[in-house]
This record gives structure tokens, sequence and C-alpha cells, in this order.
């Protein structure tokens, strides 16, 4: 969709400025520029027109039908005025400390523009041209003019590429909608265009709570998710922010933003590029790489961002955090319902995704029983069936009763509510409209959430809307209700969690620079241990003798591999023998001696490892790659020559403390083997943990980290043996 | 929800009547008893009421209401009429054949009423009451005298403990609904009354394409799922039909008719009770069981059925199935869609669903370009960009020349379609409509199914109600267009699978009785050998001598195994010994012996059981189980003493075709190691699916199954050696 064309006659043309030297925008009010930027107290329209065709004509039509109570500024050499708004013939005219401008030049024109308003004090602008590093080397050249422009103008920007930005608590309509959606407490960020079509339409769908912010972030050229998030959570009109993201230009840097972020505002995030083919698609839209699929879901999740998978879910999600409670964790969900297909479907969808049902106490069923009578089921999910024909109050007199039950964290409303009036006769509006008042009140009384479906609630009655207005959301799908319980959740779990500080992961002292290539065992053994991972009993040794003295001071059977950066698969090249004793030793260091030899070309460079014989236990891997988006990342799951096949396999952006690297464990299948499982002895997991946890921490001290894998791990009561080390780097 | 009340007050009773023979109700105009029960053209109500409370009054306002044009007969000793319609005083006193009568009486009730109506030639009745084997032993007695009634009297009938029926074709509300939803090309089946509800809601909310019959099946007494599928499929207005169902009264015999059924119709399926939760959830509801979920999800796949596991995605998908075409397989999806943003979630979504993308031709490309102009990508997704501005005819000249282009199967439009007069003004509005209009008749040309997304289908414009008259459904979900997309590829999948037939199933000839209980190996070898499964070569035997001489005998060193049906778990008894030679055969025959003897209490009735020591290989499950619901069912997957950890299992209903095993075998991850896997020989997967075929074949001759497990099958270069073999009866 192109949202109308930019003002690119020349006639329109804004008129050459004198470069000065850039200048940090001031604050205005105490609002820091990026403030100023999503709540703008004045707008000017760089390339206003007069033209209705033209984005510089539609954005000052679009700011006074939505309502705008700020000055308008359009800007256009020509003067005169435009829809009753005078116009200011150039920047330099424009007043001290407008807060945004809204750049509608093409490309080339834009650092210019940035440039002198800076000299005028301008806080933010929104550059809505293409044309810079999405098009490659064709743009390559207004990009480094816009970054320079940046540097010297400290105006700060949201896109260019942008379709604009929105914000609804000031009715500052940067798009031109035809209509301003209901201002609320979900702000959004997206690189798509659509998407905030999207995301407005749906919360139109559910009658939802409404926005804040709605930003296009365009190709992120200063101002980019990582620093918004924390520009929108500080303001006390988002209450949750919805982000459509097709890949980061520094993943790190979100994720430490979100850490950080998530404590106070959640943050969900629909991911787009998650497939081969998806990255294809986004890459020709926007220019940046969204990781790795499991990497990216994964150290999303750590870090407290809130994943949907569907785009259906973003905003009915987003609506939900904005506005209700977060239960309390242990306790379980109870499906309140007055029908028994709906409430299994409901039970179903809180099993699949792994929420606990409420077990109700015999006290609690008892005073429901009096409630509801013998025709309900008083278990859970409770199905008040006839009860609720007579009185649509039931469900209030329910929940009172249930948020006194110490195993109820979150109550699922589902059925028919509020509807009875259409499902049967009108009789039914009067009680329902006032049973939903009443369970407004009881929402602010109780600390326990509501969540409500009802397969009426597309007709949107009044009822519903009460509830809305009392922070109870409805929908009319089981599913996305039930995707709402089990973020809120989520959420109240990962806020609850208390892993401990992690070690600081960059810091300046004792890094180390790795080697490019594959380093051999013996010397990315040395690397490790001066970092603080223990890699067992093992020794390097050069020649037979060695070999044998190895063994012979370790004192049990060894095994012998050959020791080089040359050789990446030791056992195809009869590079690896076990079970060698002092006895045997001479004899199988001139066997991989001539193995060597053998080799086209020959290896000439090596030398022997030497390590004990590890009796056998479950195979693990623990390893780390450095993602290109997110940075170090550590790995955990099934070891051994099967680990692709096995496909069981935990990431967690590094470093990690031995605490999270427990749920790690606990989220891999093999994790079942390791609590002695048939014949498997009891793995001692907190060992196992600390081991993961100094793996991570080491690899986030090494610069220029391609991937470790030390595969296998062999576990058993009494040990964890790193096996196998390979060290490859960039 | 309870539908308003029974008629259990002692006034309305209906008078005794007369027991009599059964006899089969006869058919009226070529149309079976069911076939007038699914399409009633005259319908009694047994219990009418002149108080608009009670369901008996409900029903005759609903016929009259939704313009029921045939006769309705309310039936109350005290005569009279009720809403104009004449009120007859008995059964007696029907005309001769009516189609259908509803009995809103209670469950004391029913079965004399059942006999008087099958005397009258009443071809079908709808029975509201509950109070039947779903009150457990309370109902015991009323489920006796119904069963008996169904047999006396030859009525077929819907329920007992049913909302009702809805045949919109007719406009026969049996419900009560306050206005019947649109005729339509969906059937629904349901086990719950509120999922009447929803799918209506459903089909209201996207401007579905309406209903033929709606039923719920209650606790299915006589007509169940399995007929049903085949009356409606057999209807002219039926052409897909959803269900929602709880479990199944005969699993096997719904698995039979789908198979035949899908052929010709589509059968979409949301099952309730999957998770253990849900189950208990469900059981409190109908008192059926579902099978476990991973074998019912199996399986029923397999027969064609379409299964979705959201709740609101039911009507939807069956929506689609109804009215669109089928892909070829074999053939791609391409995105046509007019913004970035949505293209890439589309295209991710697809890869999630497995869908393959169309690689579009060069020529393609180029007519693309010659329509698009260079601002758009004419890859796949294709984004029309700039150009859909333009005009909307844009998407009709792109899918003419992309359903020439013969890697297309699917084209899926997403984005703005049919709403840019929404999103922009008024003007776009004709070229839309007309737009619109042009696609109907393109799609009516083409044989590629087109599948419409759009942000703005809420908002219902005409010109997306234009496109679903010809057939072609527009969604505001990107993931329910997709889950559409793939419902539609997996049935033409399906329809094209060429497995051959497999072998008659339950034949009384050639059926082998399985004892209770465990068998030992021996035993459990040679019933499979006798029914065709190849288990190698073996020996039993019964002393130190015959383990000696059975060593000798096959040449080669052998594994030594107790043989007897006490010992479940051979290995922790001393019970296996490998590499067992001439040797040592006697030492190994009575330490085997030694540690039978030292068993609490001693193992005295064993034997031997002598295979060759196998070369290592991928290790393999093959097994079956007897589905309480499905019957026999087959399994593969992973083997070893991981079994249950791996969690790598396919399933079927047996028995199957090799060539159907070849799909299974696919399906595992342990597939992967089949085909040559790092150090792993490649194994001949096509004898290995024999060998499944011939396990499946035999277990669906077995009576008293309880289960089978074979782990593990070692499977090699060379051979498929099924090492250990547990044969279980009940």
């Amino acid at each position: 969709m192109a949202l109308g064309t930019l003002e690119d006659d020349a006639t329109a043309a804004v008129p050459g400025i004198d470069k000065a030297d850039g200048r940090p925008a001031p604050t205005a009010g105490g609002r820091t520029a990026l403030d100023r930027l999503v709540e703008p107290h004045s707008v000017a329209i760089v390339g206003a027109s007069a033209n209705p065709d033209k984005r510089g004509y539609q954005i000052i039509k679009a700011l006074k039908k939505a309502g705008y109570a700020h000055a308008i500024y359009p800007v256009n050499p020509r003067g005169g005025s435009i829809l009753d708004v005078p116009v200011v013939t150039s920047i330099a005219e424009l007043p001290d400390q407008v807060d945004v401008a809204v750049i509608v030049r093409p490309a080339e024109e834009v650092a210019d523009i940035l440039i002198e308003c800076g000299q005028r004090g301008v806080a933010g602008a929104v550059v809505l041209a293409h044309g810079f590093r999405e098009r490659g080397d064709q743009g390559a050249e207004a990009e480094r003019q816009l970054q320079a422009a940046l540097v010297e103008s400290g105006v700060r920007i949201i896109g260019p590429n942008t379709s604009g930005m929105l914000n609804c608590t000031v009715l500052a309509d940067l798009i031109g909608l035809p209509e301003l959606p209901p201002a609320g407490p979900v702000s959004v960020l997206t690189q798509s265009g659509n998407m905030i079509l999207s995301v407005v339409e749906d919360n139109r769908s559910i009658n939802g709570p409404g926005f804040d912010l709605i930003a296009g972030l365009g190709n992120q050229s200063d101002a980019g998710y990582a620093e918004l998030i924390g520009t929108l959570s500080a303001r006390d009109a988002t209450r949750a922010i919805a982000i459509y993201s097709e890949g980061f230009p520094d993943g790190r840097g979100f994720l430490d933003a979100a850490d950080r972020v998530a404590r106070t505002c959640p943050i969900v995030m629909l991911r787009g590029g998650r497939s081969a083919e998806g990255q294809k698609a986004a890459l020709s839209h926007t220019g940046s790489i969204a990781g790795a699929d499991a990497v990216a879901t994964s150290v999303l999740r750590q870090k407290g961002v809130t994943l949907v998978d569907r785009s259906d879910e973003l905003l009915p999600v987003a609506a939900l955090l904005a506005t209700a409670k977060l239960p309390d964790v242990g306790k379980g969900v109870v499906v309140l319902a007055d029908g028994g297909g709906h409430a299994t479907l409901a039970v179903d969808a809180l099993s699949r995704a792994g929420l606990p049902l409420s077990d109700l106490s015999d006290a609690t069923q008892a005073r429901l029983r009096a409630v509801l009578g013998l025709g309900a089921s008083v278990g859970n999910p409770i199905d008040v069936a006839s009860a609720a024909d007579a009185y649509a109050d039931v469900f209030a007199d329910c929940i009172e009763i249930l948020a006194e039950d110490p195993s109820v964290g979150l109550v699922l409303v589902n059925g028919l509510f509020g509807a009875y009036h259409i499902r049967f006769d009108d009789s039914f509006l009067p009680a329902e409209d006032k049973a939903a008042e009443r369970l407004v009140a009881v929402q602010k009384a109780i600390n326990v959430p509501l969540v409500f479906h009802s397969c009426y609630a597309d007709r949107k009655p009044d009822n519903h809307d009460t509830l809305r207005r009392g922070d109870i959301q409805v929908f009319p799908s089981i599913d996305v209700a039930v995707a709402g319980a089990s973020a809120l959740y989520k959420r109240a779990q990962w806020l609850a969690q208390t892993f401990g500080d992690a070690p600081e992961r960059a810091g300046g002292t004792n890094r180390v620079q790795v080697p490019g290539g594959l380093l051999p065992e013996s010397v990315a053994r040395r690397v490790l241990q001066g970092l603080g991972v223990s890699t067992g009993t093992w020794s390097a040794a050069t020649d037979a003798a060695s070999v044998r003295a190895a063994i012979a001071d370790i004192g049990t059977a060894c095994a012998v591999k050959v020791d080089s950066s040359k050789v990446v698969h030791k056992s195809d090249v009869g590079g690896v023998h076990l079970g060698v004793t002092v006895e045997t030793a001479a004899d199988v260091a001139n066997q991989i001696s001539e193995s060597m030899a053998g080799q086209t070309p020959p290896v000439i460079d090596f030398g022997y490892l030497v390590a004990p014989m590890v009796k056998s236990g479950v195979e693990l891997f623990v390893g780390a790659i450095n993602d290109p988006v997110f940075g170090p990342v550590v790995l955990f799951g099934t070891g051994g020559v099967l680990v692709e096949a096995a496909d069981d396999v935990a990431f967690r952006a590094a470093p990690i403390t031995p605490a999270e690297a427990m749920c790690m464990i606990a989220e891999t299948r093999v994790s079942k083997l390791l609590d002695g499982f048939r014949s498997f002895e009891k793995v001692d997991t907190a060992e196992l943990a600390a081991f993961i946890a100094s793996v991570s921490e080491a690899v986030s001290r090494l610069d220029g980290l391609s991937e470790l894998d030390i595969n296998p791990v062999i576990a058993s009561r009494d040990a964890i043996h790193p096996v196998d080390v390979r060290l490859v780097g960039k």
C-alpha cells in the first residue's frame, strides 16, 4: 500500500538552507526529544501541499479532522494557507521549539531539512521518504547524508521509509486515517504500514481499549524498537506495547531494553520473517534480517517479551495485558461456563497452553452448590447450566466465591455471557446489563483477573462494553481468550522468576580474542579453563613418549585424540583411539601419526590430546553460537552423534546464572533422562546447570566467537564430563 | 445453557398408548427414514404447549417464524390451537407418514411415545429429554426402555439429551433460534448445544455461506456421526460437514464411514476432550470418552477427516471447503498482497503449515511486471504496492496471469482488498465493486482456487459479499485464511493418495484369539508368523541341550532369552544372555534356570528363545494397540530402551498397505536416520514398510489383542530384525 504520493514536484521545493553545527535538540517542559517526538504538542509539515492527493495535504486534513488541539505549521515556500491553516514559507520562519516536523519531501532533500530543523530547535521528525539503505547501492549516498545530518542536527527521527505515526492521546494523526481510533492504553510499533491498519481494525472488531502511540518505524535509522519501548513505557498513557517486527538492527540492545521495560510494561510481539521464505519476503520489504526463529523465540521470552504466533492475536493479547490484573503464580484457572461444549474446549485450550486448572476446595464447591443448585457442575469447569437462565447475576455470585479460594488465580468466563437477550428474548436484557455493572465492581474488589469469552461478542452488546470499561476484556473466540489468559500467566511467572544476577557481560576486562577458524582442542580447552569452565582431567602431548607419560600420570585407560586445527572430524580420519593404556600408548600415537601423514594434504601440525575414558551416562550437548542478531547465545540439549536428528535444544542469551540454566534444562526432552529414567543414573542437575552457566559466562567474554560445541558432555551420577570440545573463531 | 423447560406438568401428559410390535418406518418419496429425519416435510410436536416458556411452544413459534412451509402438528390431549395451529389430541390421530416428531416430554415417557409414533409411520424423532445413560445408574431404566422402543418402533431418532436440530434448507427450526441462519452448503453435527450457537455466530461474523442441517446429536442412542455423515453427504444441499465431537460410540465405524464419505464430501472436525482435563469436562457432559489424542488425530486424518485445533477455525474452514475449488497437488501457493507486512506474515503462516510456495516462471514474472510496473515485487509474494492504489482491477489481471503458470495451485490474496474506499476515500468504491465482480468471473473460468484475506473484512463491504456469492471466501485473519488454504491442500493430497487396497480387515476367517495376559515370546512369534509376519531366524528350546542344538543349528553366536509368560522384564531378572556360543550354551541355560529359580515366587514354567546376534543398526519400534475407540492401531517410531523418552511415534488404524506405511515412516524423526545419516547405513525403507504393513494386517486379525511391542526392531542395510516381541492379550 502506498499512502499517497510525496511532494516531489519542483515548485514545492524547500529553499536551500545553511549548514550549521549539530546540537542536541533541547528538552521542553522536562520532556526529552523522544518524549516530544512521540507526543507532539506542535507539528510542522515540511512539504505541505494544497493538492488533496498529496500526503502534505492529507496530514493537515487528518490532524484537523482528528481534532488535534495544538499548533500546526504547514511549510511551503509558496505561503498562503492550506485548509485555513496559515503556511510558513520556510523552516527558518518556524517558531522556536516545534516538537515534530513531518518531512514529506523526497530522500535527497531530507538531510538538509533535518539540519535546518535542528537549527530551529525542532525536537523530532517523521521521515516518510524511501530511497535510503533499503535501496542498497542506489540509496547509499542518501543514507550517508542522512546519518551525517542526524549527527549534525541532533534531531531525533522516526523513519525514513515509514508510513508515519499516530498519537491518539493528543489526537495527532500523522498518517491520515479516515477516522482516529479510540485513545487507550496500547502503543504499537511496527515495521509494516499495513499492520497499523490491521491493529486498528482488530481493535475495532473486539471493541478494544484503543491506542496511545502507533508508529511505523520504517528503516529505524535513528529511533528503533530498543529506545522507543523505553520512551513509551515511561508514558502514563501506555500500559502495553505491541510490536510487529521483521528484525532488529541491534538485537542485543533490544534484549537489554526489553529486560528493563518488561518489569513495568508488558511487551507483546509478533514477528515476521520467521520462516526462510518469510525472511526473503521481509528482506524485500525493509532490509533487515530476522534472527533464526528458535533462537529469537527463546531469547525474547527470556527477556520478558510476550510472543504471539498469530497476527490475529497481537492486538487482543496486548489489549488484555494492558488492562487486566495479573494472576498469582502457582494458582490455577477456573472455567466458569454456561454450557458443556464451550467449557470442554476452554479446558482443552488451557491444557494445551500449559496452564494449571484450580483444584477447588470442598468448601468452595459447597458454596457454589448453594448458589447454582443441584443441576450444575461445581467442579472445574463450573457449568452453571440452568441457573444462568434464571439470573445473569449468578456469574458475579460465583466469582465472589471463587476469589476467596486460595487455588484460584484467574477466572475464565465462557459461553453466552451478556447475550441471553439475543439468544432467547429481550426480557433478559435488564438483568444482563445490571450483571455486567456488578461484575465491574467485583473485578475492582478482587485481585483475581477475569477474562471473558462470549460467542456473541461480535454482536457487541452494550453490557460487553460495560465490562470493557471496567477493564474486563470480552473475546468472541475461546482460543484467543485462552491465549490472553496464557499471556497473563507467563508474564506473572516471568516477573516472579528470581535467577539472581548474571555476571556482567560486556566488561572490557578479562575478554579473550578467539583466533579465526577451528582451534586445536587443547587450545579450546585452555581458553575455556581460563574463563572458569571446568574441562576435567586431560593433557596435551606432542609425541609418543609424552602420550605415554600423560596416560601414566592420569593412571587409567585413556582416549587419545589428534589435536589439530586442521582436523574437523577426528574419528573420520583415524584420529581417535579409545581405551589406550601405558602399554599401547606408543603404538596408538604412531598410528595417529601415520593416519595424519596419509591425509591429503598430509596433516603436519598436530599434537595429541589425552583424557581418561569416561563411563557411560547421558550424552548431552552444551555449546554456544554468536547469533548475528542477538550475540552470544548458549545452547543445551541432547548430545551425541545424533544431535541434529534429535532436534532437542534450548537457547538463552549469554550469560545466564545456574538458576536460569536449570530452567533451560527443564525445557528439553533429554531432561527426562537426567532424573534416573530406566537404567540411567540420576544426574546432579545443579552441577550440570553450573557447568552450563560457566560456559555461558565464558562465551560472553569471547571476542570473535563463531561457535562452540561441547559434544558429547557425558553426565552421570558423579560427574559432568566434557568429552569433545570444538571452538571456532570467526 | 438450558433451552427452555420440557413439558413435565401432569396436565399436559400424553394419554397412555397401546404397545405394538415394532416395524421399520417406511420410506416416503424414495427417501429413507434418516433422509426424512434430517429434512422433515412434516413435523409433529409431541408435548406441544400454549405456555411461551415451554419448548413445546417455542418450537412451533420458531417453525412459523422461520417460514417453515410444511405441515405442523402440535400434539396435546387438551386440543385447541397453539399460535393458530390446530392441535392434534393424540399421536394416534396424526396423519400417516409424518416425517418427524419432536418429543418434548420427559425421559420416562419417551419409549411409549416412540412406539406409538412407529405405529403411525412416523419416520424419525428428535428426543430432547435428558435422564438416560448420561445419568449413569439413575438413567439406566429409561435407557433400557429407550433401546427396546427403538427396536420395536423402527423410528430413527436424534438424541436423546439434545438441544435439537435445524434444517435451514427447508426452514425447519426445531431448536428455536430467534433468527434462522442463512441456508447454505455447510451441515453441522455437534454434541454440544452451545456449539450450535457458536457456529451460527461464526458464520454471521464472516458473512459465511450458511447452513443446510445443524443437529445436536446428544447421546447418539440411535443415529450417530457415522451414519449421519453418510446421509448428509448424499444431500445436494450439503457440500461440507462440520463436526464438534467429544468422542465416538463406535470409532471404527466412524473411520469406515469417513473414509467413504470424504471422497465426495469434506468433513471438518473439532474435537473436545482432547486433554485429560478436557476429557473429564466432556465426561460430565455427554458420557462418552475421546480416544487418546495422538491416536485419534492420526487415524482421523488417515481416513480423510480435516482436523482443526481451534474452535474459531471450525466454521471458516468448513465454509471454505464447502465452496472452494481444490488446488492441484504438487503446485504451490502464490501470495498476492498489497503490502509487505501482510505478505510476510502470510508466507510465514504458509511455511508453518507446510504448504509449498510457487516458483513463478520468468515469463510469468515478466507478464506481472508489465501489469504492475517497476515498483512492485513480482516474485512470490507478489506485492502490487502502488499499482493497487491506481486500480483495484490489478488483482484480477494478476490472477489471470498466475492461473496460466503451471507452478500455481492456489492464490492467497491478502491485504486491504475491497476496502481502499474505507482506508482512503469513497472515490475508490466503484472500481472496487467492479473488480470484485470481475474476480468472480475469473474464479469461474480458472481451476486455481482463490482465498482472500482483508484486514477490513469485519467491515463487511458489499464487494466482499460479491466475492462470497461467487464462492470466494474472504477472511479478516491471515491465520484463518492460511488454515483454510492448508485444509484445501491437505484434502487434495488425501484424495490424490493411492495406497492400494489394504487386506480386508474383519474377515471371519483366519482370525486368531489372543489368550489373556502376557504371552511367552515364542508363542507371540508363532502367532505373528502364522499371520504372515516375518520374525526372522529363531528357535524355542526347552533345556540346556536343546539350547546348544539350536545355536549349533543357527551356526553363529546367539542371544539366549528366557521364554515365559511370567517374565515381563527379561533383562531385569537375568533372563537375557548375549553372544552365546555352542561352547557356552549349557552354562548360560543353567544360569537362566538358576535365575528363574531365584525369583519370588520361583518361575517354573519357562523355556528358552534362541536367536542369532544382530549387528547394530537403527533401533526402531513397531507395535500395535487395541484402541478403546478406534480398534487395532499400528505404531511405528524410535525404538530401544528410550522409546518413551523419545516420544517419536506415528499411528495408523490397521490394516495398512506398504505404501501407507511409507507415509507413516516419513512422519517420524527417526526416519532421518534411515536415509544413511552420519555413520548409519541406509536402510531399505520399502522392506521396513512391508514389515509394518504385515504387522498391521496381523493385528487386525487378532481377537482379544491388548498390545504388541516389537522393540527394538533393528534395521540395517540388509535386514529388518525384530529383536524382542511382546504380545499381551486382554
